[in-house]
């Protein structure tokens, strides 16, 4: 086993290396990935890598999913969704899909031929996906879905987009269902890429449906009023993997500035000679050290399926929050530099920035813990 | 005084609103302002504010520069380089220049004719400024200008940069002296506009000296080797400009993140509603009401020339980290949107990191004071 | 008006030293103050320093109190509730007392033959005064006082207790008066002092009042009901002292370390000499100067009457939340000996944790300072 | 294994709740525990836990140690200095002492008969033990002790101490040695149990050397000159000892205050009511996490013998600043009572802020992980 992930990790370091980090200049500019970067990583076996063989998937685990993100912090590359495609989108699909629905879309997955989104964000709501209003109303055979979803990562380059919608706008939580939506279906269209601080290579998008039809085939699970639960299930694995390419990211950073400390000069010394740098790389090292402790601990505890959801609440928000304070430290030991977009640093700093607020913000991750506190007996 | 200071608010708070604000995405777009926002703020006597009148100056006070970088912040802008060209540039040349000297560049740089820059750091220096490599070596009656200087505000749109250099590559302090360059002198060339973090409207450039020839006349100082001394003397009035930016940022984030969290709603209630963000807006709240008060002391202490290095020091190193906190928890509150340029809150974020940088990094602050420090008696 | 502060400085720095400051270790010892300290400060005009002079007071202003409290935190004191009766028993008298409560009571305060203290705080409520239960209920020409009060500085040593009492039951705030409580009243006890973390030598105490009678006269302020309007309006001065303390403690500590890292050796220098001491010692002069700044302001604001509630709020919570962090640096400072309670960096650590809770707590400060942050128009 | 650990579990803790919890404000009051409570542990077989049986130790391993002290945390005691005796004493004699050496001293450690302590700090040297002055010079078949050491635990109760001397004043680390010198030898004398913020039950002392004889026989190991290296060897788990108390207090803090703010009522609500409790129970849960999840790592790879000194240096550092954190805002959260020694949180809170300071203050911890820090090749 552990074999089998050192290999994988060649695998992964390779192909970041030689297709990523080249391009992460032209991902930027571009605003999203070469599309064919999908299709290259289809080839070689890093797209669904937990989903099982027979759906055309990897047949790892989530250990695979942790090492790719590293490997692609490792790269200084923040544009490619591919944990979400991976990590999250297959996985709905994989868990609530019908056979015909798995065997239709995860193989084109794994592939590349299709990339996959998740839509649950809208302009009204927040974290507060209760409140959705993007409506799915039946009609014979099919749902037509009107409304709109924001922030989505993957949204220019999605071929098929698992949507939040309520079947039944009257009910909260249990009007909510998840549907999917191919994006060549007519009424749907996307509005511009997302001007934000960082994750400028990443095509985060509106998302606009107007009278979509799709088949009622594509609802995602038994019946209608499933959404919230499948969400519940499916959200504590997004978390995780916010806090593991967190954690990659302080690693990364760590790394660039231990060495542009020792490299660089300042008062005919190296920077590292002052005894602030010291203590302040004292400080990042530990701080990467401890977040990389409880996260290993939850992976494991994910890996046996005993990761409880205020548990992941906490590894999110620590590491959302550390990995911050840690690219903050980094990047004033860089100096000007740190403020210059070609310097890895500066823009793991405006990245991270994003990891509080999106998949729960650290204000829902201490409502969740919070829950679980029970008065002592 | 105070009607004075009163009417040129309002002069400086309709210009911003009125030529500014309309305009700021395009800044942004374009890395850098409109060439004849200079002109027109010229015109109606923005520029040059503390400059006396006989130069074509205002005539005003500090007072006066720090209200035109409160409106500017409240106009959510951050390209515009006039507290530099105004508070700085302009004042090296009023406090060493020669009467021809003033008389030649004052006026234009009021009309907005010219527009200044002043040329401190080099890619191999950081705060280091006694060991800039960039030489002036007298052949007759020119120096001979060779070197590269980074991180330069107004880089590509000044006309004339005030440049540190060595007239004696064998010295450390005292070999420095300032020297005046205009920018359409053969061999100065500007590198690409710097792709910075944040400040995107900023035209913060790369500037390449090779051979370039100037009149020994263009030596500010009756005599070489005073550049240091000049830098030290007039840094303080850059920190203190630093700490009115930081001050009037803190405000501004106080003031559109009040007004997001009354107008959004989550979870069925005003944002407000939460206790959370009450308590996140009154720590917000009196962070900027205690920056305020120190820097209005030292303000106060500048119009009076008692201001110490140190205090100065003290007013950049506090209201720069300061801010930078104030506008994070900002960002948070705002949730997903504060991650978006397209609200002030998230260009503040970016936009005031550097602040901890420039001007002399925090460490240097801290080094500063700590000189101040003598043992007790 | 200065030429009188600085004369009162002086008489206030010298009775510091000399009857203070040699009996700061006997004080903790008996965990009280000599009763006999209160009469001499009485004797050299250092008690009621603000109040008129035809009540015996010293006929100064805040500014008085404010020096006092200083001169008491270099001679490195916690111990001497001054502060309380001065600033805040004695105002009340003075604000809301008969002509003849106040001839009665404020020469007695003033010469130290009376001691006074202050009753809110009950074992059941914290910072809600609304719902204190002690209760004065009349009977004829008497109120007839039972309850128990909680952490009341003075308390073993009060001659006069003001106490707040409900004289309607029924009713919340409108229910609220307040009665002065001569000690030697039957049915009157005090419980043990308390075991505090620091202020050791406050001899801050439970109250017991058990069928305590006092005649109607004792009643403070026109009619009953009036208590909890006279609470707020007393309150912000209360808030200012506690900062007033607060950064006289951090310009202490300040001082004190600043001695000890330049006389302390470790590994054959000055602690002085490493980096991390300048970098820290130049953090503490930075909040100690920005934390003086603001509370100056908000001093001036007092005297003019000018100071509102929530600005009150805002110093009472910075200055009592800064004071710790500067103290703890300073403690660090110090290795082992800070740790030591002979040295007054340990007991200032200690004492100054109290600032954050008494007086309304950080959190209620945040409530008030929220009320105050309506939405912008 | 786990049901022995389990096992020694429930011993530990019926011994500390019937032993020690009802004597904690005892042992306060006495600056020291009582002197039967080490034989009362030796009987039941709580010393020595780590020690082979042969030795008359209980055979156990590093988990039994941090298993006891997190009993004694969850008692509330901080004054049994066991830890101390079990973990670091006796395993300085372990390793370092001849056979005789062995039989002699560790049965009666582990019987209670004999209460070690062991001395480093000097009142001139903090943590910089190359400069320790005191001296052991060979005179015969003797060695002469002169010197004064300070901040020793059990110190007044201690029956043996070994003790850190210069056997050759002349060099620096190579001229240390350990020596055991036994409290009855003549010359050896305390100083009265020092007054610190905390630990009040801990009888800190000073220890006094004028003079003392002791045989050649009682060096600590083959030769003279190993201490400095002896103590490098085993600080490690002196430190990995402080960071199990920190977390086991964290712990306990957290219990303490989830029941308080679940019984406590301010405003007619339970505390928990308050968004603002939630969070910041929700910030300690996380903190406490995450701290137990680093500490567990490090437990196992001690056990393991593969903890290294810059990962010690990291959990003591981390842990102890971190407890402190999580300390404070618990002592928030119980308002005036938190600052009221009778409840653990008080004491537990001024209890803990020692351990940024001793084994190593965070200082020294820094220099200690940064040296681990190479320029990356």
């Amino acid at each position: 086993m552990d074999q089998d992930l050192d290999d994988f990790r060649d695998l992964a370091r390779t192909f970041c290396e030689k297709e990523i980090k080249p391009n992460v200049d032209k991902y930027i500019a571009n605003k999203h990935v070469d599309r064919d970067l999908w299709n290259k990583a289809g080839e070689v076996g890093l797209l669904c890598l937990s989903i099982p063989e027979e759906y055309g998937g990897g047949g790892g685990t989530f250990a695979h999913e942790a090492i790719l993100i590293e490997e692609q912090a490792r790269a200084t590359d923040s544009s490619w969704g591919v944990s979400l495609h991976n990590g999250i989108v297959a996985h709905y699909i994989l868990a609530y899909g019908t056979e015909e629905q798995k065997l239709h879309w995860l193989p084109k997955m794994a592939s590349g031929e299709v990339v996959g989104a998740i839509a649950m964000t809208e302009p009204g709501t927040g974290s507060d996906l209760q409140n959705v209003t993007t409506r799915a109303i039946r009609e014979g055979d099919e749902y037509v879905v009107n409304g709109t979803k924001i922030f989505i990562t993957n949204g220019s380059q999605a071929d098929v987009v698992v949507t939040v919608v309520k079947t039944n706008p009257e009910q909260a939580a249990s009007g909510i269902s998840l549907v999917i939506v191919p994006t060549d279906t007519p009424g749907f269209s996307r509005g511009k890429v997302l001007d934000k601080i960082g994750m400028k290579g990443q095509d985060t998008s509106e998302l606009i449906y107007e009278d979509v039809r799709i088949p009622v085939a594509n609802l995602l699970g038994a019946e209608e009023g499933q959404g919230f639960v499948q969400l519940m299930e499916q959200l504590p694995q997004e978390r995780l993997l916010v806090a593991v390419a967190n954690v990659a990211a302080m690693e990364m950073c760590f790394d660039e500035t231990l060495r542009y400390v020792h490299e660089r000069h300042a008062f005919n010394r190296p920077i590292w000679a002052f005894q602030n740098t010291k203590f302040k790389m004292a400080e990042i090292a530990t701080e990467a050290r401890v977040a990389r402790s409880f996260l290993d601990e939850c992976i494991g505890l994910h890996l046996d399926r005993e990761l409880d959801i205020p548990t992941v609440a906490m590894v999110k928000l620590w590491c959302s929050e550390r990995a911050q304070k840690v690219a903050d430290k980094c990047l004033q030991l860089h100096g000007g530099y740190g403020y210059m977009n070609e310097y890895p640093i500066a823009r793991a700093w405006a990245d991270l920035r994003v990891s509080q607020i999106y998949a729960g913000t650290s204000e829902i991750m201490k409502e969740i813990i919070s829950r679980s506190l029970a008065a002592p007996a």
